[in-house]
């Protein structure tokens, strides 16, 4: 079954992606970058480039979607990257098409914070998309580069949605009706999504979940069936937000970047700073067996759990990253 | 006939390219950068990736040599990318698999001056390849980028000939027994290019050629037909240097760069500062023409003639910017 998980921030190792081959993961959406500049970005591509080099046997880059077939076909994992804020394209429009020709297939308009594109969903205040921003809508359109609104506001990601002539996506978040989180999203949000012919991709990252580290694989496929009920079988994913094996430095990186000399703990807090604890049923990537049993038990056919667990990521990536010429 | 000139840097224009549509030209080694660092060397190649956009009637981007036969098929120029200075890649190895990845094909090592990898013509002191630059030699064999030394000095240019496992070129240059100019090559050189199935690229340069702009078709084609002589008929081809419409700045910074805060004058002096008169037979790419006639006045046959201009170069890309896998 054709297995594409729409997240994950590892610290990359050949362990790692052995664990993918090893639960059948046939593609994986990278990131690339959380707030890095376009030259730091150029500095992760190469170290990615050497991962491809040594890890030929077990990886491929994806720059087209039919690279996923293909990767399932020879047995690697296909990796495509993302870019978690837009920090790579500085204030530089030029850079759309740059980094989309290295590669970059996704990138968020927003990580929590305002960017020069849109609000993130931990300001008070979301303006909305900013003039930048609406010509990079319109750029990411054309050289086919996905709207990727996972960390961004209401208003903001309503929108994107409305200016993008593509489908926009939430690569990794849940539905607020299952957890309240400032990470997760409306109702209104996700119809729009869904109406625009996006998708959302589940996250598994604990504050994204009920009961966090503690949400069973129950409750987390029943969210799934409840999201579908919604959203329609086509425009829903995975997007597990798997990071293993981080250091605290990269959960200080991803939340403060260079912008705040306090420390600021994001989803958790000063008595809860490190990472979450795993669950239980998806410590690693080889638990990618777990869900589609999951899936089974909730009801879901297998022509369903086929559409949850890749194609739909395939489909989705087919309708927005080919370059309209 | 296909042409392809080795060596153009203009101030890029639609009248230009319009100019090498009607001289025939079907594709152009463009110089990307002369002393940009990574970052700006992106922005360069975004300005191109406008240029392509909008003038996508006249010229198209060359990734591969197959895409100039392309080019050449509907009537298009191709444009192929080189930096004149290894700056692109600061002293980051890995810049040299991104650049290529971006459509770099061609990198001189040294630009007059010493570079982190190799030595310059102007210095007085030659001490040959660096160890950055063995690393990058391998690098640039490995991912298929063509190491060009036209601006390099003789034992640098020598060690890079015999640690390449794959052609070097120069891109643009005379030899030495016609004009003696710091920037023309010994026999010496020539010869160990063409042992290593590399590629000369004629100069038009006025600084490079015997009495400047008043040289004549006829002894240009002269010292072709020695060259060649010396060389053999599948080591040559055209690499005029033409720059056209670019204000004295531009030669500031190509002289200059950020390394002097006295005005080197380079190939110029004081009391000859600015860019040199063109030719009266090769004004712009519309005189392509002439130097095919000429090449028949004296005597190149049909077969050697589509070589010299533009076979050679396309038999030289093909056999050097494969990446080897």
């Amino acid at each position: 079954m054709l297995t594409v998980d729409g997240l994950q921030y590892s610290h990359w190792s050949r362990e790692i992606f052995e664990q993918m081959r090893e639960g059948g993961v046939d593609a994986v959406h990278a990131t690339l970058v959380y707030h890095e500049t376009t030259r730091e970005t150029l500095t992760r591509i190469g170290e990615w480039n050497r991962r491809f080099e040594a890890h030929s046997d077990l990886i491929m880059p994806v720059q087209a979607p039919s690279d996923i077939l293909r990767a399932q076909q020879v047995g690697k994992v296909g990796i495509f990257f993302g870019a978690q804020n837009c920090s790579p394209i500085e204030d530089d429009i030029d850079m759309v098409t740059v980094l989309r020709q290295l590669g970059l297939l996704i990138m968020q308009l927003t990580y929590n914070n305002q960017s020069l594109l849109a609000c993130g969903c931990y300001e008070s205040e979301d303006s909305g998309i900013t003039r930048f921003g609406r010509q990079v809508i319109r750029e990411m359109n054309r050289v086919g580069m996905v709207i990727d609104m996972s960390h961004s506001s209401e208003r903001s990601t309503l929108e994107a949605i409305e200016l993008s002539e593509r489908p926009v996506i939430i690569s990794h978040a849940n539905p607020s009706f299952f957890h309240a989180a400032k990470r997760n999203k409306s109702d209104k949000v996700l119809k729009a999504i869904a109406e625009n012919d996006g998708l959302l991709g589940f996250s598994a990252y604990p504050f994204h979940l009920k009961n966090g580290p503690d949400c069973t694989l129950e409750d987390y496929c029943d969210m799934i069936a409840r999201t579908v009920d919604l959203m329609g079988i086509e425009h829903v994913g995975l997007g597990t937000d798997l990071c293993q094996n981080q250091p605290t430095s990269v959960l200080d990186w991803m939340r403060n970047g260079r912008w705040s000399k306090e420390m600021d703990y994001g989803e958790g807090s000063a008595s809860n700073a490190g990472w979450p604890q795993p669950l239980a049923w998806l410590r690693d990537s080889r638990d990618f067996p777990n869900l589609i049993e999951g899936l089974r038990d909730k009801g879901f056919g297998e022509e369903e759990i086929a559409r949850i667990m890749g194609r739909n990521w395939l489909a989705l990536l087919e309708r927005t990253t080919t370059p309209m010429v």
